[in-house]
């Protein structure tokens, strides 16, 4: 067989190969059952690799073009075996098997349901300003510094870096963490820390651990969704405080540890996802000192940490633990970069090492290279220099979300000021709900994250949450302003069809 | 305040002044109660930049020495805060709140138990062999040009490389997978690859999903012991099927299927761990033909694939699946190395999107930095040109260790040559246990895997598995020659106590 190849050119030689083989497959000038040259022969004749060769017809036989039979050889396909393939995972889409259908039934998230309902009432423009996403922006990642990092610990360590490493992660970085902790007033020690895949991944830990089917879990009314659907699929019984400027409605909380025994309380106190507010001082001992008198664990998600723009700080739970009572997670996605996938958990007492054991069995380990690269990056000043830079980039992007919502949202439309993280909270003007808003947003040319997310119950749908950190204050101008715009408009069409009905759901929040 | 600095030492100059402190303290050369100039003042007559003495500062904060009362300075502390931190979690490790204690009882993982026991009888000598890990040499690992692909990514891409990415895994790399899976003859689409973090989160995420409480679940007999461990804790009643030099023994599953009503079935079908074997081309198609007919899905984990290096290859059940019926696992640990914590599901039919949805309710999403990289890195030829070069570093090193066997070890020991992979399997002569050998073996400087972590009970306890993968063939020599002299001490010391009992165990495998 006679293949004309370019070796001057940036196409690599395989896909040189593949393409003329499936033009020639495709226009029928190889007829089906055509025996192929082997890949040896080929690759002989064109004074190619043999992989090179390989490598093409890999491709091609993937598309159900050529098929290999054992012994025998490649010969082109009758039908094309990807055509067969792709019926078969129709049909499989209509009529799967009734395993997977039991399943289906059993397992359901409910932000995801919600999500893809809203969706598909969506049709947003292509220069979408999206205050959705729950993270800082591309520029401020520090990928290059983390990739120069790597090189170091590889002249350091060799192929050490590839290996399983310690299942709790690795130990210098642990007492790296050990050392941001002390700088925040928490004490901890490097066996009581346990690094994880995001801050996620600790959440999902502890809470298969802690909770049964069947178990209940206080959170704070709004909460974080994914927090929701982990829960939700654990089978738990959610029961929701409400939260107000000073973050979780604590005060409430004995009665209910009297009367729904819950096995967690999961709190986000410091600058809330979704609400930004913060918890007092007050109710943080208040909080603590009621999880240890009524026997049940804390999860403290401290997601954003320090990102404080104003305001003093308030201690961590953590730092309040009578003993054993707390258990901290904590994250580098929203100081550095969310995609190192690195977060921590900290927890004192016996259950650390079934948390351990648990970490272990769900999926050994945590990337020995990342978490190397890290340490040889990170210090405790640098972390600081981190937060510092953030706070800088941050603090007037809030300042230009507040002022143009104040100049572009309509009448009755009510927010709290942030004092950190990266989230305002919105609560929509009476008679407005999210199911009405998100498709007139998103033609409009910016999105949020519908509050009804948050909710542990699916009735509140007068919320909706935006990130100011993602862009420039002139973008964040813009999307207020087209925010404004589908406000209007969603208010004028309500009134059109229906008398305004003043909703509750607008004055919690 | 004066610290004499060495600005040429390559020990930082935080660590100096932190040392200083530390040593002066420690000394009582600066008495409790003294108060410490401010890091700015520090800074300043010391001629360094700030963070640097905020960085010395907050280490030895970290150990109690000194603490900070806000508004008022820094002060050395009056009995160490670390001494007070540290009796506070030994009294927490005696009596941890009720509710840990709780969750203790609740949450055993069988193979720590066996293992903590197991360890505490051995005392190893400084330059053990170590048979027992489960993965190929480091100096195989190509961690260099990984870090080199991180680069190149980082050109290309930017901080893109550091969001969070597609929650089911870079989607380039997911085309590669269907590359080189479809060059192993198994058809899949990259919207039924889910990325995961190593086989062992695909094993999790799918167990976790399929799996309740009181549920069955088949597997080999032996089988993966972080399997065990898993499926265990998640509350799952094991049922074994034997294996024999062809694998699992298939023909019992129809009855098994018949009467327990499993909710999966869990196969290694290829040179399965910890047994070696490969599961037998008829007895391939007959598992894949019950389980569509029984409807119970099976999870095939692929966890060493081609590793082979003599025989015929077998399709992958995968290859097989009459639609929807098989989830497949691989991995990147084994052929590249295990610390990228890369892996992935292949999965049919709606499944896959509660898969997906499960996954990022676990941890979001896999590191996007490390699957570019890796995207970059990897194509079909180059997988396969490092299974070719895995399989020559590592066929000299099974036949070393099998002519190791037969020079070495007692009479009565017996094994299965393993056409591939990692292990090799030993039964131990009649009347020895792992109880008795282990002690004796780390004694002799060369551990193995005690067999008994991999049997669903806990009474078989004649088996070793020795990966042969790890060492050259002449430390390899030396290792089962040490094998063989424990196993002839504790043979020795069995009859010296008690007549020889011919063990049934030793007759399965």
């Amino acid at each position: 067989m006679r293949i004309p190849l370019d070796r001057e050119s940036p196409v690599p030689l395989y896909t040189q190969i593949e393409q003329h083989l499936r033009d020639k497959i495709l226009s029928g000038a190889l007829p089906v059952g055509t025996k192929l040259p082997s890949s040896r022969q080929l690759a002989t004749s064109l004074g190619v690799n043999r992989i090179t060769v390989t490598n093409a017809y890999a491709e091609i036989e993937a598309e159900g073009l050529i098929y290999t039979r054992l012994g025998s050889g490649t010969f082109v396909a009758e039908s094309t075996g990807m055509q067969r393939f792709q019926k078969q995972q129709i049909d499989l889409m209509q009529a799967p098997p009734p395993w997977q259908q039991a399943i289906l039934r059993r397992f359901q998230v409910p932000s995801q349901e919600r999500l893809e309902r809203l969706a598909a009432s969506a049709s947003p423009p292509s220069d979408l300003i999206n205050f959705a996403e729950g993270h800082g922006p591309e520029e401020l990642f520090p990928a290059a510094d983390i990739a120069k990092a790597l090189f170091t610990v590889l002249r350091r360590d060799g192929n050490q870096i590839g290996g399983y490493g310690d299942y709790a992660g690795y130990r210098p970085l642990r007492a790296t963490i050990v050392h941001i902790l002390a700088s925040q007033g928490i004490p901890a020690d490097p066996d009581e820390i346990l690094i994880t895949s995001g801050a996620q991944q600790a959440l999902a830990l502890v809470a298969s651990l802690l909770i049964r089917a069947g178990d209940a879990v206080l959170v704070e009314n709004p909460t974080y969704s994914t927090a929701i659907d982990l829960f939700t699929t654990l089978g738990a019984h959610l029961v929701g405080v409400p939260v107000d400027e000073q973050g979780m409605q604590v005060e409430q909380v004995e009665e209910l540890l009297r009367t729904v025994h819950p096995s967690l309380i999961y709190t986000i106190p410091t600058f809330q996802n979704p609400s930004g507010t913060c918890l007092s001082g007050t109710r943080r001992r208040l909080l603590v000192h009621l999880a240890a008198r009524y026997n049940v664990p804390i999860l403290e998600d401290e997601f954003v940490g320090d990102l404080r723009y104003e305001g003093h700080a308030q201690p961590a739970l953590k730092a309040l633990d009578p003993g054993g009572q707390i258990i901290y997670l904590g994250t580098f996605s929203k100081v550095l970069m969310p995609g190192l996938r690195l977060g921590y958990l900290v927890a004192s007492g016996p259950i650390y090492d079934r948390l351990l054991q648990w970490k272990r069995i769900n999926d050994l380990a945590c990337s020995n290279l990342i978490q190397r690269a890290l340490e040889a990056y990170i210090t405790v000043g640098k972390y600081e220099a981190h937060l510092h830079r953030a706070c800088r980039v941050y603090r007037p992007r809030r300042d230009a979300m507040l002022s143009a919502l104040k100049r572009y949202l309509p009448a009755g439309t009510r927010w709290y000021t942030p004092q950190g993280g990266l989230f305002i909270w919105l609560h929509l003007p009476p008679g407005t709900t999210v199911e009405m808003l998100y498709p007139l947003a998103m033609r409009a040319g910016v999105e949020f994250m519908p509050g009804s997310l948050c909710y542990t119950n699916k009735n509140n749908d007068a919320h909706a949450r935006l990130t100011f950190a993602m862009h420039p204050p002139d973008r964040i101008e813009e999307g207020i302003q087209r925010l404004g715009q589908a406000m209007t408009r969603c208010l004028t069409l309500q009134e059109s069809i229906q008398p305004a009905v003043i909703s509750d759901e607008s004055v919690d929040c």
